[in-house]
């Protein structure tokens, strides 16, 4: 299961209701940062979660709604003891945004942190799941993530009691693809096994629409989505944004089984739910993220 | 009137209850910021009050706890069309620091900024106000701040109405110390005038004790004082911080009227009550900060 926090749910300036952006992922031991606007540090606190945790950052763009919160965070990272190596991923120009941020850090210490600056594909693999970047159309180098859970190999329990085949260590072989005798029966392993399909998450923020989103958040269990602006096109033309219908169109086209619209600008404040009503035309399973708001996947 | 509101009174890490530190000065039309934590934007729209209207900060020092709201408030003024030169004020280092800041900005346009990196004596002055500094002690340069009001020559309305002396704009000259004839009869200056002290706001923050607080605070009407920790001298020593009991001290040596604790550390968070005890031993009209609490001085 995945786990989505929103941290931050806003777009340039911040409301009472909604910080600036961030978003923690968090899948088995593993905890990822997308993004952290100023105040993330004070928005784990009120989700009463430790940032402690956190082992990756990636960070959509170098605008500072999305990553003004970070020498914060890394400072109290290094105030509670962290001796980890912090890996954060970025667009190009990533490594010297990391180096002026270092260099305000005043005797609180170093943190060792590794940078990488990556382009479209595969961006991290572990055992269980993969990144995935994009590059989006912004005024600014920015990326799309997706985070993908590896599909699963499974033994079919019920099938297993339904032929009265005991339990034993060589059933294992047949994840591996592999056909076994048991009490001189041989048992097929295409027969006996099914794919549990990994999970998807997409991270889609501050792009203007563009074919791109399509290709990073194919299939996605979840798609979340910058939506700055309601039904304005041509402002989000002009600025490089996304509206609520536009999200919902990228959500459809991509295949996505459900939209989360965040981002959204503060001028919004009052008339959220217009942006449920104009994406749900087009794309029924949407809803709008809320602040310290949890969602499974 | 001077009107104090605390925008944020923790320190290095935030709580829920404590914002990094930032406190707002309004006299007159003027308001001036005294360090920029963290999310300081953000509890400026909790005070309900709009930041467009500060045209000075005074920065005590550059650790990040101090100043990492700085970059946004910047950005979000910028965002909503703040055309004035905003005039910052803080230790050597000042400059090299802005320029940090400043070279983060992406996109949004720029500000104009004048940097004035000052020492003790006077910083500011205007027709009605001055703003005073001293260096402290801490492990970083930093300086602790005084509001001081002009002293008013007023003219003494009930004697004036004893005498039966009309009302005329000649009694204005009275108010510089000039002696003026009414009909016919000569009203002395000194007899008929009095002085309304000016009010004084003394702003120490991260210092050790040292003799130069008795000096920035002399005779304050307020003095705002950090007070990291409870009652570990020897811990308030190594890290260049103070005990509550050292800021009744410093109160009570610099003759000020009244003390308002702030920068209580994280740790504290369930036993702030002791803080007031043990300030009162020495200082008794001590309170403690709280975010967002207002004071008119």
């Amino acid at each position: 299961m995945v786990d989505i926090i929103f941290l931050g749910t806003g777009s340039s300036i911040p409301t009472l209701r909604r910080n600036h952006p961030a978003i923690l992922l968090k899948y088995k031991a593993e905890a990822m940062l997308f993004d952290c606007g100023e105040g993330t540090q004070k928005q784990f606190r009120k989700a009463g979660i430790s940032p402690m945790s956190v082992k990756r950052i990636f960070i959509t763009h170098w605008h500072g709604d999305h990553i003004l919160g970070l020498p914060g965070l890394l400072q109290t990272l290094v105030l509670n003891g962290y001796d980890k190596e912090m890996e954060i991923y970025g667009p190009k120009g990533t490594k010297q945004f990391m180096q002026k941020i270092l260099e305000m850090f005043v005797h609180v210490g170093d943190i060792k942190v590794r940078v990488h600056e990556v382009t479209s594909g595969k961006v991290f693999e572990s055992e269980d799941f993969e990144i995935f970047a994009e590059e989006m159309m912004h005024n600014a180098r920015c990326l799309a993530y997706s985070f993908v859970e590896k599909d699963k190999i499974r033994i079919d329990k019920d099938k297993l009691k339904k032929l009265k085949i005991p339990s034993s260590p060589v059933l294992q072989k047949l994840k591996q693809g592999k056909d076994i005798i048991v009490n001189g029966k041989k048992i097929k392993a295409n027969e006996m096994t099914y794919i549990n399909k990994g999970k998807k998450v997409s991270i889609v923020l501050d792009t203007q629409i563009n074919n791109s989103i399509e290709k990073i958040a194919k299939n996605a269990d979840l798609l979340i989505c910058e939506s700055t602006y309601l039904d304005e096109e041509e402002t989000a033309k002009q600025y490089k944004h996304m509206t609520a219908k536009q999200a919902a169109q990228a959500a459809k086209k991509s295949n996505a089984k459900k939209l989360i619209l965040m981002h959204l600008s503060q001028k919004y404040e009052k008339k959220e739910n217009d942006f449920l009503k104009e994406a749900r035309k087009v794309f029924k399973n949407t809803e709008i993220a809320e602040d310290l708001m949890k969602v499974s996947v």
